[in-house]
């Protein structure tokens, strides 16, 4: 697809992962309230979306239905407009456990791996793998998920590590089970999927359906280089403490709202606006939170 | 990097998977003698390379060191300068067994999986996978094997179903598992791995580190187109009854032979020349077997 | 766009230039009859359409409309449907008569040049350019020459050496000049102009406008390897006395015939058929003769 | 060639054009010391270099050598070290005025144009062309250019408009009239040339020799665009009045120091720092203005 050149960007913060934690990053929120205060930072700089994994009060990560609802919460009392964006992946955990909260909580979108792949991080000075593992996402689950999603009225995030994880979407536009507009998350830079550089990403939209938005999700410090990359080529972008810590100087974010303020800068420019949750809710075909 | 434009061809015949039967397509071969057979007819039409996954004699598959020893030894009475590859790719098979004849028998190329991934297959009149897996192989294993074919003295083949596939091979460079000349086959077509399209292929040579041969490898009815693409951008082709049963026509190849005369055109045709069994020698940075 | 994969592929034969003569390559014609049996020969070999630029007997460039209409009549007389195009091209030759023979004679298909650029040829070994001429085609005498083809219901054949000519289809588009199905060929491989690559040719084929149809014109040595690019890409390509005199074996061709006969067995190799000239007019959307 | 993620990256100013005049942009310079005053604000927010077309003290074109020096030394004034450019390109001047300034003053770097195309600028809501020109810039005189550049020790600037004018170096590198490090400037936009995208960007890096530095040079609205695409891929930037009047906002600028500190943004947020014009010279393989 020839990508359409919007002057609107979307912004998306992911406020936090399961895996790092306040040692690493003291600003990485754990209780619902700061989940919230992250997702008001976040918002206030310029992000229409915020994904989310759960974590429990002590920031060990949190598959139960009750965290989801008690994050969204306290992230609605404070914007009640923003796109709310559930994670459904997670490493050695039941596929029920992974959804459960999708069909039940409804958010406005459910994010899904698009496929399997080696996933590890490599470190040159050691010359050994610091970690190394099958990320497996077979497409049974895939298919469970996006019934799922489909079920519920959530628009599915379709994640996608490499090539084949984009193109593993037309035998399941083909069932019936993805419906345009898509939405495609193009991560970029984790070791046993595509690396971390604009020709692959130029690689990659060119692989995407007709009528699909996309945004760019850089892993580590090349996060700010594809961005920019991303930005040029009218897509989409999502920054946040789930995927880097540190700013373009290298500085240590004291907030999501850092991140998203040099996400929203480099949007504006590129002679684009970041986009609200309303204009991303037309672009991503949603309803708004009152009407749904 | 950019590939150099070779006159001379490599042409590689994968003489037998292990899904397939005589029943679907009787040149399939079995015993150590049809495997002989059909080698000679490869390489008589052009092969420099043979390409071998074992059966036993009623052609269930086989993992046993003497299953491969016989075929070996049936293939070189007949073309005693051909170059020997044998297989180490296996699903639910456990990495010993998918490696032992390699150590043991010292082939002079060993293939090998550089990624994991969802292996299917989609038939869109029924609406549905035909199957799907999740073809592991994660990078404890690779690098298993590559230990092993270093020791034994082994050209590894870097098999390569995506983007990241490649691009896994830079880590495994830096380790100094590996060496070049680095010899990578390219399979495009698999439903969860990149597509069967030139521009894949282009953008995967693109990928590949410098001082790199490659070979294309398709599978099923677009495996023509994309070894014309490949010879036209100077990289190698492998065809065989593993991959294909079909010549350009639409009719079923009666032997490997038929497939890789067709091939050998293919690449005359380009204004290229198949390259011998001892020029695949030294570009591939390997011994004579009166050497070895 | 992304390229429609059709099974059928159009060949199109260039009879003859205008720079080279009998003594460099003996098949070249001169007279009409020489032309009409060398279209013979490629129609019989499987050519759906003939490019033609015409001479005077003893071979020197004609530019006369009866000269282009002897040559017509000599061809129709041995191949009554075969697609009739006519150049327009040609250095330091006004306009006007470069555009006369295709307003007063219609044939289905009129060959123009997109754009300006360096047209040179370079010898390594003495480094030195063999020749070097700007050649100038303004959008002025672009709009001219499309204004005259929409005129007299001609097909313009947009012919394009690099990837600006392809980006320049776009504001004649806006203008109503062009309509679709378009016709583009891709010319690579001149010194000034786009290299000759596959990779070039992905990145042109990428930049075409929607419901285009496009061959490949290889000039010199490489024309067999970007055949095989653009029929693995669903292209057409363009073989002939013009562009190219030399068999992918490098033996002098001994008429247009012979080129043809290589290029339509690579057609054939990558799984696709030679277009007839019915169905050649069909992709196309121009009329049958007898329709006209 | 596999681009260098340079951290330091090159921000460029061309200061004015000779086309555009003061009623159309207030900032636009015409006098030594409107020259010198734009340099030293575009300096001041970050540029290591500034590309130079004369005016005479009226703002009308200069082709003179005594209006280069004249701009040259104010500009010297007041920033010693930045990198000093002259440009040769002009429509329907002889060669001989355009290359004299470069041979006799002896700038740091030259920029000349490498290859010929249409030059035209189109308005959809007119459905017309507003200019349509043949830029002719054949090989000979780019040879003398070169020439002229290598006896007077001018890095020169390779200014391309189109892919075929990237691959125009190679033969001008075999004839030994260009030395890496070469430096290149890629610019995209121009209706007749590469169209405005990183798609377009990341194939004409691709084509670049090796041991190449770069830059992107984006017309009109675009630039920006452009320059993010370029930074993330490890380009370098060349903004100013010659090339855009406006902001990212579309604000007009105030002054080159204005385009310069939005150019010095986008490159910090993309981790990367503007370099000196000490790393510049680094960078290009020049001396320092004490040590030439």
């Amino acid at each position: 697809m020839r990508p359409v050149n919007r002057d609107k960007a979307i912004l998306c913060c992911a406020l936090s992962g399961v895996v790092a934690n306040k040692s690493q990053c003291p600003a990485i929120p754990y209780t619902p309230e700061e989940y919230g205060e992250e997702a008001r930072r976040a918002y206030e700089a310029g992000a229409a979306m915020v994904h989310i994994h759960a974590r429990e009060r002590d920031g060990t990560p949190s598959y139960r239905k009750e965290s989801y609802a008690e994050i969204r919460d306290a992230i609605l009392a404070r914007c009640p407009d923003v796109v709310i964006n559930f994670s459904t992946g997670a490493v050695g955990v039941p596929l029920e456990q992974r959804i459960h909260h999708v069909r039940d909580l409804k958010p406005d979108v459910g994010a899904l791996n698009m496929g399997s792949m080696n996933y590890a991080k490599y470190n040159p000075r050691r010359k050994s793998f610091v970690f190394d593992f099958v990320f497996a996402n077979p497409f049974s689950e895939i298919v469970c998920q996006l019934e799922a999603m489909r079920d519920a009225g959530v628009l599915p995030e379709l994640e996608c590590f490499d090539g084949g994880h984009v193109s593993s979407a037309l035998p399941l536009i083909d069932m019936g089970l993805l419906r345009a507009p898509f939405h495609f998350s193009l991560i970029l830079g984790v070791v046993g999927g595509a690396e971390a550089s604009t020709e692959s990403l130029v690689h990659e939209v060119r692989l995407l359906p007709d009528d699909s938005n996309w945004e760019v999700i850089g892993v580590g410090r090349d996060q700010w280089r594809l961005c920019a990359g991303a930005l040029s080529m009218g897509g989409d972008v999502r920054v946040g403490l789930e995927d880097n810590f540190y700013l373009p100087d290298g500085r240590m974010a004291g907030s999501n709202g850092d991140l998203c303020a040099a996400a929203a800068s480099l949007i504006r420019l590129t002679g684009r606006e970041p986009a609200t949750p309303a204009e991303a809710r037309e672009i991503y075909g949603i309803a708004r939170r009152s009407e749904a």
